[in-house]
């Protein structure tokens, strides 16, 4: 009976919104003292304070997770944003494990940040939509993709000899392929190429065109679903609901 | 009598439309006036002129406040847009107290011309309309903070040995990030990473991705709901009360 | 009776659809000898011919403008199209003046192409839409121009020492903010600034928010009001038509 | 009889669903062959083999498409999406053919890949859809290139003296233009004009404001109908189904 009362007083206080605003206010602190440890300055006078400070904020993390764990056991493993929470705090308490030749791991306790994004309510409803939207124009990235991809490995071997800083690999024509779709310095990487092959410069037109209009219909397709969708959804609802009342009352 | 006499007759003068008009033209002749400083031969030559009429335009500017304060009184603190004016006529004033070490305080006098925005009922609504959406898509924007935030703190961590022009400290980065999500010289800012860490190329590239989209889908949910709100409320309404009548007869 | 057949024939002719697609013909092939004398190499073996071929060429639609102006008399002055074709040819016929000190006056006869967008209809209706569209989208323009210019005037105040080249006077500082705007090498020129005034990034910051998002929410209104209004509008007249003769039959 | 069965044979296999598997398959593993022919050390390791592979797979889909036609003969020709998979053949046979002189023909082989485009079904409905919004947008480009064609000649003719690395022909300022359009480093471009021409600037404004708004009302127009178009097409038949339904049912 004393296991139980326990086990319902942490179900309680798990579910409790004082405690939500109590680890949202440790992340924002959390937050503050990452931001701090940035400046020299700040770390030559109070940088020890600053880590046991940290120290302290993990634990508070890794308290609540073992807690919401030990509440809904297995069930707690059947969320999404379980296993986010999870993985944040996993990556989290890596630098703790002290693997030598991960020097800079410890950089990666700025990722428990990231648990903001999964505590507030109205920010998970955000990135629901945008995950949501996404699956929708998944074959429109596939293709994207395949464009990419057959371009890149085109320019390797049309413009490694010109520009072997650009098209060295397929790793380095993908990214500068990528760099030339967000259209940032595309002239400086096109120019160079079109004294030695003139029509380089129709091929990365033909490139541009094809991927920005790509992209543009993934970002906008994605955009304007995750926003209107359920504001288009509720009208379209309330119109049916209407007509099937006039329906029914037509039928009487 | 008399007294209150005086207080219709400002109130008459205040809602007036030829009043209306001429704050307009002031602004816009003290705009004209303004533009004209910034041309140094102009100053040379009728330089001391521009600034004796910029004085009058501000006498004419604070009178309207005052008057307007004398004739609402506690109610004019009332309304938004009557806070942004003082706000800005306030801000105008400020070179006037002769705050030394401020010298190019006098600047400011600029921004007098945004009263502009809040006199012309039509650039009002523009305001108000951009407003309510921001409201809208307050959660989305702090969803891109929070992303902003975390990859700053781990940018200064990983970046900043390699590249202290760009990754200094917090400040620097978010600058610098907020540069790279513009998608301004980006390449120029990634690629000498790229040679010290060949996964730069790859946290950029998620950076940029992640961030233009959460940052378009703002863009882009504003500016539409913004926009086509109104037209598209119309025509539900329309739609609803049509339907509406045609039950009430169906009843009938 | 002979000038009423005369009259009633050019009438015929200027209404024809040949006598259309003998103008478009007309318009493509100037098109092309225009393109050619772009080339030195082409210029130099038949320039003259070219030459010749283009006044040929011009005496065609100045003599269709004077067929039409005969035709419709003062009632040809009634549409806009119509005097744009009539700013076209008179631009174009500058050259022909001989105006000293305008030496390169000569290339605005490639404005003659334009002719294309006022002849073929479903071009006109193009550029209809989009004027349409803009005229709804007037305020946010002028709220936008309000912000640019103070914008300037501020700019022109606190970083003309810093930086002359981007911040001399107005006209100057404008441009360099159209060029902000546009996210072209903006850090370029903030980045320097910062040096000095380490303020600059964030007045930056917001005059690039504040502007992008405006100028996008008028391009996106523009651009969907523009394209999607007829459909939408189709659809509802449909939607409202069917309800009419739904309740027509009710009363019935 | 066995022609027959032969012919009802092949017809079972190319309409087979573990057939199309294969294909992709196919297309898939020398997506990745091809990838690895671009890593220099790769190659001097197993160059040799990678290239019998390829060979392999050309032998695969040069079959498959002999299979394909022997099928369904002259109506195989019927299907865009057939003229595409045998022109990307044909493309890959050409480096067999052993051109002389067209020493890098052989990157051709990429475009193989592109293969998956039209066999994935998912694939081919979003290039469907793509294409169906861009016949939609027709005129806007059209009008579009009249603008590019216009500004460039004038361009030409004003600027080729004072930038000739930017103006020379025809060609290179329709390449510069589309620079310019993409917003990428043009104020590089223009700056130096502008000192010889003080009114470049305004030219080149106006050309970003035209065109960047007309290039956006096509990607967003083509975009939103590609992507929207389906969605709001099934809500209006639903609702006019519901609406019929209710009319049939009044006359009863």
């Amino acid at each position: 009976m004393s296991g139980m009362n326990k086990t319902s007083f942490f179900q309680a206080l798990v579910s409790n919104v004082w405690f939500e605003r109590f680890i949202i206010t440790a992340i924002v602190l959390n937050a503050i003292t990452l931001a701090l440890e940035t400046y020299p300055a700040v770390m030559t006078s109070i940088g020890p304070t600053l880590l046991v400070i940290d120290k302290l904020f993990l634990a508070v993390f890794v308290s609540e997770l073992v807690l919401r764990i030990s509440v809904f056991r297995l069930s707690f493993f059947r969320s999404g944003w379980n296993w986010f929470d999870f993985s944040v705090v996993f990556v989290t308490l890596l630098p703790l494990l002290g693997i030598a030749g991960l020097g800079n791991v410890s950089a990666l306790r700025a990722v428990r940040i990231l648990r903001l994004l999964s505590v507030v309510p109205s920010f998970r409803d955000v990135l629901s939509g945008i995950g949501r939207a996404l699956m929708g124009s998944f074959a429109v990235m596939c293709v994207l993709s395949v464009i990419l991809y057959v371009c890149a490995v085109l320019s390797v071997k049309f413009f490694r000899a010109a520009s072997p800083e650009h098209f060295a690999d397929l790793d380095n024509a993908l990214f500068t392929l990528f760099q030339i779709m967000t259209l940032d310095a595309w002239s400086d990487v096109v120019r160079p190429l079109m004294s030695v092959y003139p029509w380089a410069g129709l091929f990365f037109i033909g490139f541009i065109v094809t991927t920005v209009f790509v992209l543009l219909s993934i970002i906008i397709g994605v955009a304007s679903s995750a926003i209107n969708q359920p504001e288009s959804d509720r009208k379209e609802r309330d119109l049916n609901e209407k007509l099937d009342a006039l329906i029914a009352s037509l039928r009487k």
